[in-house]
């Protein structure tokens, strides 16, 4: 089993904290992110600036993502357990967000936005996201058994359009008729820019498979859609807080993946085996994506994740032609194409 | 050399009369047309009407010219001679509109705008657009050392921002800037929608291909925006007349086409060597095409047209799949859905 799969239970999700690492990563996207920290509350210019600049992290940390993938990919496969690295992601980011917390005690003082401490209705609802993404990570090893890998990463484009409908439903935030037009885009944009010469087998689906690549999607979506509206119930409340939450029940339901689904291989070969330098980096990656995924959501939105995520995959295209000597298809041109113009009528279409 | 290149010489280009048709053919689509001209200066909603059903009529003929030539393949190729057949279209819409002003002069007598005589001011911009296909044609034998001919169905695609520029900057006519977008996702879903394992190959197109192809994208679009132009120049000047000294120039331009490049195979082999049924119901079609195109730029315009004809070209395929038992490609799905997203997006987008 590959690292990528990390990919699709943490980038929708439970998010994280970065206030922590201010000063001590190295990387330009995590610098990004704390530059976006500094100007909290100051007017909306530093609101969109902040925006912007939560959103550019987000795209940089995601295609890195991606990078590291193919770079892992390259350096032979890794045979650790997914499921503990998806829990030390977890861990990771609570870690982070706990830190952010200590430093912002001593700074300003304990107030009710950034105490921990917490009551059952607003926690509740916390394992809620972490929940439903063990589901469907679970339905990933069935999934399979309908489709292809290849396949599996064309029919993952349906969260586009979950996430839309799920966004228009849920949170009750309407898009303007050339919005969605430019959503329907994106999803055909990317599939468009994935298409290779066996992707036509994936029309060849059967029923069972595209139900539950539509649960899947519809779990998917829902997970973000809700993590947003949890993130964004009380705005004054500090962000740390609430990662450290989501971060615990998703500890938690790591944990119940580990003992379902990796148990004897992690008893028997233990816990780190198969672990290398790349498999760290990732971990860290994946972390520092969690927070840059937690900072749109509240700040920008689940469709701002959307695209940006979406752009990212088409940069690690581009940049994979000068690392890895990558031939760009004409399909791949299309598709960014479509997805370029996607964005353009997103800000166009603009309700006023 | 297959019937299918008609297509490229006249299906942009100089137009044909239909009235003469009325009463006479049995297709759906002349009678379409026929329609049409029923209404003409009775108000706003005939002139939407209007515009509708020749629209209609030439998506539908586009999409039937399109099965006639996959019908013809699947029947055995045809050795006969392009030029002589597009030299017969030009004749056959030629006549066509003789016929119909001859009915007209009966019926509402000989006025300023209905006679058949010229002046030179008026007939010696006539011959451009012909004089443009024969060269874009020309050129046509030579891209082929440059590019395979799936190659140039994928580039002709370049035709639609041609025309849209050209419709710009010669027409002075405004599209709003989400028409725009619509215009460049109209030709990546047809492009998309054309994908197969090979089209990648149109990457390796070397500088001298790329430049030929757009030479006669713009040559294309230079010669559909010239004939709405001098169609459009004189809007209460019968449209028969128009067609008929259009049609006079096409003749003679596919006469110097025959001279040119078929000249030893007609004296030879005689002029309707390897005629057959199929051969005979495609000329029939061109001319209904042409006749179909010259009525749209007239009522509607050159934007109109290139939407059309795309739509056309996924109708084809549709229809395919029952007729020649055709599968469905994913990048056809793809395609087909930008391509409708952006026929909304025109609609949509319009400037008020």
């Amino acid at each position: 089993m590959e690292y990528r799969k990390i990919k699709d239970e943490d980038d929708h999700g439970v998010a994280s904290d970065i206030e922590s690492v201010k000063g001590k990563s190295h990387t330009v996207a995590s610098s990004n992110i704390a530059m976006a920290t500094l100007g909290v509350g100051s007017g909306e210019r530093v609101n969109w600036k902040r925006k912007g600049v939560v959103t550019c992290a987000l795209t940089i940390l995601t295609s890195s993502q991606a990078i590291l993938i193919v770079w892992s990919k390259r350096a032979g496969k890794y045979e650790y357990s997914v499921t503990t690295a998806n829990f030390l992601v977890e861990t990771l980011k609570c870690a982070l967000s706990f830190l952010a917390l200590t430093r912002i005690w001593k700074n300003e003082g304990v107030t009710d936005d950034n105490r921990l401490s917490t009551t059952y209705d607003e926690v509740k609802v916390f394992p809620i996201p972490a929940a439903l993404y063990l589901f469907k990570n679970l339905l990933q090893y069935y999934i399979f058994a309908y489709v292809d890998a290849p396949g599996y990463q064309i029919l993952k484009n349906l969260n586009i359009i979950s996430t839309g409908v799920l966004y228009r439903i849920i949170l009750k935030k309407k898009l303007s008729e050339i919005q969605w037009a430019g959503f329907i885009l994106l999803c055909c944009g990317c599939t468009t820019a994935q298409l290779n010469s066996n992707s036509d087998r994936v029309l060849q689906t059967s029923l069972p498979g595209w139900i539950m690549a539509i649960v899947m999607a519809l779990l998917s979506g829902f997970a973000g859609v809700y993590t947003e509206a949890i993130i964004k119930k009380r705005p004054s409340r500090n962000i740390n807080v609430q990662n450290f939450w989501l971060y615990v029940f998703g500890m938690a339901f790591n944990a119940i993946a580990i003992v379902i689904q990796d148990f004897d291989a992690v008893a028997n070969k233990g816990f780190f085996h198969g672990y290398s330098f790349i498999t760290v980096l990732m971990i860290l990656n994946h972390a520092l994506s969690g927070i840059a995924v937690s900072m749109v959501m509240k700040y920008a939105d689940n469709i701002v994740k959307v695209y940006s995520t979406s752009v990212a995959m088409l940069l690690t295209a581009v940049v994979s032609v000068f690392l890895f000597n990558f031939h760009l298809s004409l399909a791949f041109f299309l598709g960014s194409t479509v997805v370029s113009v996607s964005v353009y009528l997103h800000s166009a279409g603009k309700l006023r």
